[in-house]
């Protein structure tokens, strides 16, 4: 049995990009009879970029609703919300305590999202690997499935782990192994570029169908007549249409934009008629959780009580060596 | 109803400086019936010098028996341990995303520390002055008694809780005032500079009679020979003896010094006689909490209780604006 440990951002409604290059694989994973999935939504770590209380509950929701929507096993798993669970900054403050200030500086991503930064960053910026820490060696977590950008932080959770554990003379934290997914698929959004919410070009299959389609209509397409033949290759409708659609289908779609007198337009009305039908369940669990907060609510604080059996244990075992028991 | 709110530091067992320098007067104003106090013992602070748990755990207890010992009334007021209050931390993250990087890179007391450090200082101690403001803001403290060195930490808890209100445009937080006493005591060692334990010049007034004897014969004294009259302006024992003798007392001695054929052993019997005498109910005192672990635990758990009614209502409303209810 392998405990894989996910934190999930939540900086907004998850898009079609999110969906297919990361949370359908974290599902499946968790359904692997030999895995155990911990998954929580990191809005503790959110404060760090958005400060307006009611936007981070809409999200928080809204990343819930989709991860249930998806499928996920809540009985089989556990899911909850980093914020419920209070032993996530009592461990972040001990941790820090092992944590020496160059290692922070070093942070490619704080540096990074320093030098973006118009005025002074905050200090939870600065602090956020600390957290991220916490929330790893809290659940004793072996595998933590990652970009490849988050591998400088599982290596700096393993370094105060270590820490830890050498001045204990004991192996109190378990030390988490990265899985980095080259394979992770790069959805594009609909201008080509990597689907994302920061360059405004995703696509909230949540939407009502009148808002879905408006956004499909605007993927970006060239100016080939439509009585000419179309390349599938280049062609973004085609590649998103492709992502969702079973081979035969796809096929088929091919044939079409080689044979010619076959529009963009169409393409695009047949990948929106395709997104309606392949998460039409998807779709109405999504909005029946969201307008059912109290079945949202019953899902993650189940879970929470889950992930606070587990973390538990660990700050006990903690606080024991700190002596703080 | 002034409340004031005082951070205990748990470095080590208590000695007559930090008695007669800190805690007395502390006593003294929570005596006040205009005054409510909220003492806690910083035992999370503790974490960025002190990594030994069981060296935590026991200077924890003494200075708790000391309080307990030197009769603070933990009825009127609420005296607790900081980390068996978990908003502490949670609140601590929260302000952390709040506070500049560049306000924490300024703080005096951070600079001396990284300054004196031989090695890199961990990042506990970077963000020291985050918990700190959390400890604060938490219990809506007015006034915060400090020494010199800490205005400007109490000038960084106004400036995280402003910024913090103006954000949500609402008083969420109180502004707490920083009341700097001048007058404040230096107590002598016993080699005459301040009473310090790192110094290792200090007088633990709860030591075994003859362990304590063996201490305050060490005070530094000078060459004078015994027939000879003696300078009390000049001598330590003296000083000492008259921080905590009557002024009756403190005449008397002086003939005797004066008169000659009055030796400094003579002058340390007497000042070591009177801490027996004067603080014969607090050596019990702080012998039974020491020794009865369930008492002073007993203190110490409802005084928690307490203080996680205050705690659970500052952090509701800070939950609620950020977004975490």
């Amino acid at each position: 049995m392998s405990r894989i440990l996910t934190g999930i951002q939540s900086s907004g409604r998850p898009h079609l990009g999110n969906i297919l290059g990361a949370i359908k694989p974290a599902i499946d994973l968790s359904k692997q009879p030999d895995n155990e999935s911990f998954l929580f939504i990191a809005d503790l770590h959110s404060l760090t970029t958005i400060k307006d209380g009611p936007t981070r509950r809409e999200f928080t929701r809204a990343v819930a609703a989709t991860w249930l929507a998806f499928g996920l096993d809540t009985a089989k798993n556990t899911f909850w919300r980093q914020s419920r669970v209070a032993e996530h900054t009592e461990l972040a403050w001990h941790l820090s305590c092992f944590t020496p200030i160059p290692m922070l500086n070093n942070a490619t991503s704080f540096k990074e999202k320093s030098d973006r930064a118009t005025g002074p960053v905050n200090t939870g910026l600065f602090v956020y690997p600390v957290l991220q820490a916490a929330d790893i060696l809290l659940y004793d977590a072996e595998i933590i499935p990652v970009g490849k950008d988050q591998r400088q932080h599982i290596e700096m959770t393993r370094d105060i782990a270590s820490a830890f554990n050498r001045q204990y003379d004991e192996d109190v934290f378990v030390l988490p192994e990265a899985r980095i997914d080259d394979r992770l698929m790069t959805i594009p959004g609909i201008d080509g570029a990597k689907m994302s919410k920061s360059y405004n070009n995703y696509i909230d299959i949540f939407l009502p169908e009148n808002e879905l389609w408006k956004v499909i209509k605007k993927i970006k397409s060239d100016s080939t007549p439509l009585e000419e033949p179309k390349d599938p290759a280049t062609d973004i409708t085609f590649q998103l249409y492709s992502l969702l659609a079973s081979d035969e289908k796809i096929a088929e779609m091919r044939s079409l934009y080689e044979g010619g007198n076959y529009g963009y337009g169409m393409a695009k009305k047949a990948f929106y008629e395709l997104i309606l039908e392949q998460f039409a369940e998807e779709r109405e669990r999504f909005n029946f959780y969201m307008t059912n907060n109290d079945a949202l609510e019953a899902e993650l604080q189940a879970g929470e009580a889950k992930a606070r059996v587990v973390a538990g244990q660990t700050i006990a075992r903690v606080r024991e060596k700190l002596g703080f028991n």
